[in-house]
């Protein structure tokens, strides 16, 4: 029972992520998304609380799976390959999980108290994992030392994509991640690494 | 009469902009942009038309901005001050102007039709003034040469600041394009300049 409530839950998260990356977060009605999944007013609700709990399961949803999937690139002992990993993987995710991540960089600033606080940490702890990756770098030599800017510049280069990224577009998320790593790879490798 | 004109309309586009920005272009209504302007319904629909048209008055009103202060530097001979002053110049705009920015970034997409396409051809203008600032820079073997991916990166990394720029945080706009060029300039400099 809870197995098929959770799946429900999951497949209304896809639904209004679907909606609100097409028509916006303000801009869609309890109505539109009870027809897109199918049950009434109040069955919504008994599933998921309240609009903006269900805007902070979408954002949680996208984080979290980032997190997940990024995980296993901390063990990278190589900084060159675990830049690239993290530039892979979250182009990959982006490009995946489109109307997540439109509501997600979009829509979440609407979110207040706690759950916002959620969001914001979680994303706080993904940009760690970029963070550690170039001070790791850094500190075996291989990446000259970076500050907080650098990694707001590669992350938001990373997240603009949402806006003209497609998953069936000419080039892959690899490509543009290899792409991109070049770019930025080029320039912070240490002068001695060239 | 048509100067006051001008200029209440200017008034209008930016308490829009303030508006959408706190609270987004869906979830806020005509009645709210009224008492902000303070002006009746009727006599706000005499001077925007529509809110589509206010919406696009906001997106034209920043991206004609923008294309009219970088005007200059595609006079600049050096390839490195040319992409400096593209960088500063938008960064600066950016955070002098965060609430039209926000708009534009978050909301330009609902337009429709003739203005959507207006705008878009604007920022693909825009977008053209860093396109020409790297090929220049590539022609004159300042650069290795680029594609539209890097560009996209580029202008990415700088359009996604609107979510974290703030016109009196703890460095300026001009110190970060300074470090955003760095990160970039140094890793498309052709190898025999560096």
């Amino acid at each position: 029972v809870s197995r098929s409530r959770d799946s429900r839950k999951a497949e209304i998260v896809r639904a209004a992520a679907e909606l609100w990356a097409a028509s916006g977060y303000h801009g869609t009605g309890v109505e539109e998304l009870s027809r897109a999944v199918g049950l009434q007013r109040g069955a919504l609700y008994h599933h998921i609380g309240s609009k903006e709990a269900l805007l902070h399961e979408v954002g949680r949803t996208a984080i979290e799976r980032l997190l997940e999937t990024s995980a296993v690139d901390v063990e990278i002992a190589q900084p060159e390959e675990r830049f690239r990993r993290l530039s892979r993987g979250l182009l990959h995710d982006i490009a995946s999980n489109l109307a997540e991540w439109t509501v997600f960089f979009r829509e979440v600033g609407w979110l207040t108290g706690p759950q916002r606080q959620e969001i914001f940490a979680l994303r706080e702890r993904y940009e760690q994992r970029w963070c550690a990756a170039l001070a790791d770098g850094a500190a075996e030599g291989a990446f000259r030392p970076l500050d907080s800017l650098d990694v707001k510049a590669i992350l938001g280069m990373h997240n603009y994509s949402y806006l003209w990224l497609r998953p069936d577009g000419d080039r892959s998320p690899e490509d543009i991640a290899e792409r991109f790593s070049d770019l930025i790879l080029d320039g912070i490798r240490a002068k001695e690494h060239r």
